[in-house]
């Protein structure tokens, strides 16, 4: 099998699962989205970089996802798949770990 | 990524989720409501600020949440993803976590 | 937020949920229910004081709850949030954590 | 709340539950049944003395129980809520946790 | 409560449930099957005494079941609940937990 | 009950099992597969003796299998129940638990 | 039963199950994907060398998976059975474990 080259533009997401660039600066942000370090979920923040077609439903059609690309997203830092490529951090994740839409 | 201000009117909860701000005082009212810290779950009261619009059902449309902006509920303290903007603490939760509306 | 006063009458249950008074000196009425203490669940007597109007089902219609308000229930003591009114005590739970209607 | 003087015929159990008094001295009946004392699920026998009205199906109606009152029944042992009333044992259980009829 | 004399011919399983007399000599007979006697599932040997009316389906009929009184059957040791009349042992169990009917 | 003697031919699976003679050989096959030994699930090689006639389904039809006698089938060497007839090993086990064909 | 002798294009997975043969080299791929060791599920990189037909639906008919032989797919480490052809290493895992489709 010849080597790889993964790249952001490279990765398709399958099914509900969504392609999210963490953004890792957000925890300093004054004023901004503070996270709390206790024994709940911890959210994280990121941006969505490319969805799934969805979920396939009972009649044959699929799900269509609620996130779109370019979406800023509030999700739990525990779920998911993390990935890195080159210097920056992805996660892979479905989209019911998604808590929320930021704008 | 530019840098997310994240404020209370940004956060659009996914599905049925819902943004709670936490009544962080409501422990001490006299006479109101007292919340006893044993080994049960523990409830906790705090007021919608933002609602998602909803599971899909099987037949594509979504079910409307019970609960609406501004109501006061209470729900379990140990249910949801804890989020502090500022001085203010949130909770973003699902409406099944959610015991009861107060009024 | 303004504070928020509870009274019993100020608690809506959502979904199937069940707001239920709390008979504290039940285990100690002669001849009356004996609640054993030992590794199995124990059961508790209350009264119903509010009722949720029940879980919605597929078809979009609610099932309404078998318990009223009134009734007195036998419902697991491991079950649902301990609440506080006062020197009074309540609990919010599942209509399906009610055993047995008593009466 | 007035005390609430419980005696059989006031319990009237939810859903699917059964209510059986619990024939405490059959484990010494010499030539009946023999309850071994293992790792494994102990039966114990009953009679059934109030039965529920059944879950509710999809379709809104009631699930009719396979029991009746009168019948004796064998159940799992660390199944149910265990009740006395005065000096009888009695159990609440969920027929499912009935595993037959003996006559 | 009169006292319950059991014997095979009065326990009459529920549901899907099914009452098997154990074949306790079975793991001696040369050249027969084999238990062994590992970490895994153990598999035991017993002939069908009794079998209930099936489990009710959604649409209210009973889904009658896949072995019948006199079938030799093959179930899981750690299956279902232990009952012993007089010398001879018996196992009430689910139909899901046999494996296999020899003949 | 007379003596059960159990040979291949009288092991009939119930539902969706599978009668799987085990090929205790395999592992040692120079260049064919090698079953790594981790703490991930280890895959068997065996073939098929047997079949039940499915699960039925919903609409009371039976669900065919897809194996058949005669397949050889790669399965986790973790499912099912392990029976020794004579010096051979077979194993009993759900469909779903069989990984591949191989032929 | 004789000698299986494994190969690539003699395992036909069944239902939704996917076989993959490992890219090992990938981790150490300069500036393509890095794959963290922490806590969190381990992503992989290797490319699909058959497919199952699919689940069979409710309906009878099979629901055909969303990758194909040749995709090259991310998939969790800790998914699937592994299986060692010759040197070269595979995994055999549902659909559902993939993550991605990488091109």
């Amino acid at each position: 099998m010849a080597a790889v080259s993964l790249s952001v533009s490279t990765v398709k997401p399958l099914g509900d699962r969504v392609f999210v660039k963490v953004n890792a600066a957000e925890e300093k942000t004054a004023g901004g989205l503070y996270l709390p370090d206790n024994a709940k979920e911890k959210p994280q923040v990121g941006e969505v970089v490319a969805v799934g077609e969805g979920k396939i439903k009972d009649d044959g059609a699929r799900q269509a996802l609620d996130v779109k690309v370019g979406d800023k997203v509030l999700y739990s830092k525990y779920a998911g798949t993390d990935i890195k490529l080159g210097t920056d951090e992805y996660v892979l994740l479905s989209e019911k770990d998604i808590l929320a839409v930021v704008s």
